[in-house]
């Protein structure tokens, strides 16, 4: 089986820039970077150590892969006019299927989609994120393997139909709780209260959350329907209407879940 | 100004069964516990090392403060029969006005509120917890500031109202956010999936959120309008109508916010 030593970095933004020096920290040598957008490009060439270009016909072929860190938008116009279709090519997206390859008339393909979420100026640790791997066929996904060990251990085959759940289940777990911090937060300012005295209890929530049964530590007026303090609750929120609804849904949901 | 030297602790559960020895380790001496359920109450006066009752009646008179550690249902009734409702008296609850003393005939009364979730097996680590005080008088006040800065370096002066708002901001932020992690896992489990896989993103965002602010980090379909992916995740939540309603809401109000 032919080693995969030589890849090209499709993208220079928040997965590129770290998921390409990674690449490179485990071993493999990083040909060049692309990206439309010339500065973002230089940034990560610089940062790897290589050379990059902003025009799609100049990508170098020769490559073991290609690692499309292309945001789920941008992806399909650069797979359709890529120059290397024959080439083993992976993307890193959630939400996107392994499909989107095919209908681009490539032929090996795969997902090397690491289930973090990435900002340029804070390094994640990979030893700590979850690769979660998809392709074509058994060879094709062994190769996958061992590129996504060597740079962390927790490695793990998700179809498409499985990281489509995945997706929506993260939307609830991170878009969803980073929502309930946002009306939080809100609601404190509103009050000229600082929000940093709820950061120990957030802390510690998410702890026993992830520790525990979330649905089994569940605690709050909901649970205990105490409709005392949720009708004081709605009170507070008639300026809010919007959040009124929010917390009348949640409550009434934390309910019958507490009663399944 | 008299020292707060001597008080009992009202009450064995999650919040007594930590703030007991926190303030007994403060240098405080802990005369005696009470609690209608007696295996509570011998287990907290053991590991606090001293008495306890399970009859109002013989709760020592001469202590220098009464510490209500009470659930929002006990603590009325415990307050109407008290014996002692000419000494200062505290109560721990976040969502009760200090005007429950008033109410119960109390003279001198203050709100010592530890904003931390309490679980009787996990010690918590009192450094880290907000102590949220309020008194009927300046002088009062000063006492409890004293016994607070004993266990933790933030204390807070919050005056009842400010309770209530902090309540509300914190149903949003912990039991709405737990809810939303155990929806998580609920899909998750439904479709055979790890649920471990999501710790590190819940982890991660949780980190950002607390670290910057929330609104301004959101990310996620709702947030770049991304109908496509928001219609599939509604579509794949057909046969739970419940989270569908939750779904929809909660990204129209990502959209709203971010439009503001």
């Amino acid at each position: 089986m032919q080693e995969i030593n030589k890849a090209v970095i499709i993208g220079a933004g928040n997965v590129a820039t770290h998921l390409g020096p990674a690449l490179k920290e485990s071993g493999m040598q990083i040909m060049q970077v692309f990206s439309r957008t010339r500065a973002s490009a230089e940034i990560l060439a610089r940062k790897i150590g290589c050379e990059y270009t902003t025009d799609i016909k100049k990508i170098q072929e020769g490559a073991d892969i290609y690692v499309f860190c292309l945001s789920d938008s941008a992806l399909f116009p650069i797979l359709e006019q890529f120059p290397h279709k024959g080439t083993l090519s992976v993307h890193t997206s959630g939400s996107l299927s392994i499909d989107i390859f095919k209908a681009a008339a490539f032929t090996k393909a795969g997902v090397f989609y690491p289930l973090q979420t990435f900002s340029k100026n804070t390094r994640p640790d990979f030893q700590k994120i979850p690769i979660c791997l998809e392709a074509n066929n058994e060879e094709l996904l062994t190769k996958l393997e061992k590129i996504a060990l060597a740079i962390s251990p927790d490695v793990r085959q998700i179809n498409s139909a499985q990281r489509e759940i995945l997706h929506l289940a993260a939307v609830f777990a991170c878009n969803f709780t980073n929502h309930m911090l946002a009306i939080s937060n809100e609601i404190l300012e509103m009050n000229q209260l600082p929000t940093d005295i709820l950061h120990p209890l957030i802390e510690e929530t998410i702890r026993k959350a992830i520790q525990q049964n979330p649905a089994a530590i569940q605690t709050g007026p909901a649970m205990r329907k105490d409709y005392l303090i949720m009708g004081k609750h709605i009170k507070q929120l008639s300026a809010l209407p919007e959040y009124r609804k929010i917390y009348t849904f949640i409550s009434e949901s934390i309910i019958a879940k507490s009663e399944k």
